[in-house]
């Protein structure tokens, strides 16, 4: 079978690999039918961190073959896999924060026991834990519906996570900041809890219209001081209730905090991959609370995948190029050029 | 009259000034009953940070005069002022946040015109935007509810902001940093608030007493790495849900947000006086949120009065040590010494 492989800055590979087999007996054998990039992909892509190996985290598909151990699954299950495993029984999982689970892995590194697992850019995939990492879709499940479904493995369940670590109630108004993938389902997810005011922050027209389709009320295209200003003017020249965070980087979290009224709280899903500090006493003096982390979306696909299955939420949209697979190289160079918002890849 | 001045590092002396006089249509003259020290005063005093001229920030008296503006506050009025001005009419206000009052200023400090203000360890102090900063206790009032009623101008709210912060619900597991008065107040806040476990960290045995009288279910004393091991193995191995840090050092802060178990929060009301920054990592891959800041206290009277008149909520407990305002240096010294937890004044 094959897979992507990542050799180093911009070298992605798709190439032949032994096919998987189950190593444990909670395993199981998953044919992708839909995978992604990640915005997360696109650091070690530019260098930024560095990686070795197989590489992707984010797939759908069909289940051939499955451990003795495994109860809940079964071969020819249509199934959604977080970016990570878990086991969904330990006290973490339980209290609904699975990406601490005590016997949880990622993709593309180790597993629990030290086998090396699979990335989620490939053909076939080994799932450890595979009854709780899996997430079973009651068939069958319609072509359409795959982009949607698609994200529950990542970027709707992140942008999620920031509308709920920021507290987002009916009501509310919320700044989002970060327009990619995840801010834009950071859009939909605090419409979807019923904010009053949603403004994204995006000088990118495409990315815009996303926006709005997924709920936006207001866009605002300036950046550090003068989108600070622009908030506050916006909202009683204090600021937003919540503010969502979904890039990562210190100006952005600033540009978060500071966006937030006094007593408001920042969601932050951003991977904080260059290490940011945050500064208390900026926090402190104005009461801005900060939440937020890896997103434990396997918690949240019982809440999300039935307003997927109806067709309520509609999250797909973040997908506008679909490319082939073995064309993968083509799709992160997509990604971080900013020609796609992010790229569906079918085996 | 007479008042309290730091003249630099360990330099607290009570001397004669000149009688305030009403200067805005909004002051008030109030008369002090009862004054105390703050744990945060003690920074000045030790030379941690510089400060020159009157000090005190929290004290409850009588309305001596009103300027002709001021229409909710009576001259007789028995009034609690919090440790800071605010309008309670300003958006941040209504919003709940009286600390980010538009028009707030600090004792001590100077008011948003210009004057300058005095501090709460004095006979008489001149209160601006009397009708919002004072809080009215319907009188008579007893001279056995006068401690706890001088918790409300600081210690006690800003113990239940912290618990607040927190997100403290019914059955929580909680655990409070620091033993200094805001700390033990904030072990009554989260009992108060349903905790089902509050653990102390103090290694003080007069303060543990202090916390069992408030509602501590379980006291630790070791700290750092030994003080983390102790309450993760107390709550499943992993930590407790919400961890409320009162004392505002590095370490402190480090001891709170590795107490909480994934998906946690802290509540954190310590004032970051040196400046501390949190490593954004290491709560984002455990999803541990902040939040806290200057506690509005004025905002918490409301909630907070109706059970001290009525006996329900006895926060005075903090005072150990009574002396007359006059020996003000000595209350000082007894706190630095950490002879007493917090020392009421009475002039």
């Amino acid at each position: 079978m094959h897979a992507t492989l990542i050799h180093g800055d911009h070298d992605i590979r798709f190439e032949e690999v032994p096919d998987p087999v189950l190593m444990m007996d909670d395993d199981a054998i998953v044919r992708v039918v839909a995978a992604c990039v990640c915005g997360s992909d696109l650091w070690p892509y530019r260098g930024v961190t560095h990686a070795n190996g197989r590489i992707g985290h984010e797939f759908v598909g069909i289940v051939e073959s499955v451990g003795t151990a495994v109860a809940k699954v079964k071969v020819g299950d249509f199934v959604i896999a977080p970016f990570y495993v878990c086991d969904m029984t330990c006290v973490n999982c339980r209290n609904g924060f699975s990406t601490s689970c005590l016997q949880g892995s990622w993709w593309g590194g180790d597993d629990r026991r030290g086998h090396p697992s699979d990335g989620g850019q490939g053909e076939l995939i080994r799932v450890p834990l595979a009854d709780g990492t899996l997430a079973v879709v009651p068939g069958p499940v319609d072509d359409a519906l795959i982009p949607h479904l698609l994200t529950l493995s990542d970027v709707m369940g992140t942008g999620h996570h920031a509308a709920v670590s920021a507290g987002v109630q009916p009501g509310d108004t919320v700044v989002v900041v970060g327009d990619g993938a995840v801010g834009l389902c950071a859009v939909l997810a605090a419409s979807r809890l019923g904010a009053s005011r949603v403004v994204a922050m995006s000088r990118h027209e495409s990315r815009q219209a996303v926006a709005r389709e997924f709920g936006a009320t207001d866009i605002v295209e300036e950046r550090g001081e003068d989108g600070i200003r622009r908030i506050r003017e916006m909202f009683d020249g204090v600021g937003a209730q919540r503010v969502l965070e979904c890039v990562g980087t210190e100006e952005a979290m600033t540009q978060a905090t500071r966006s937030a009224r006094p007593g408001g709280q920042v969601g932050y899903v951003g991977v904080p991959h260059l290490g940011p500090e945050v500064k208390l006493q900026p926090l402190f003096s104005r009461n801005v609370g900060i939440r937020g982390g890896v997103a434990p979306v396997r918690n949240y696909v019982a809440e999300l995948l039935p307003e997927v299955l109806d067709g309520r939420l509609r999250p797909g949209a973040v997908f506008d190029l679909e490319l082939p697979l073995s064309e993968v190289a083509a799709a992160y160079a997509a990604m971080d050029e900013r020609r796609a918002i992010k790229v569906l890849l079918r085996p």
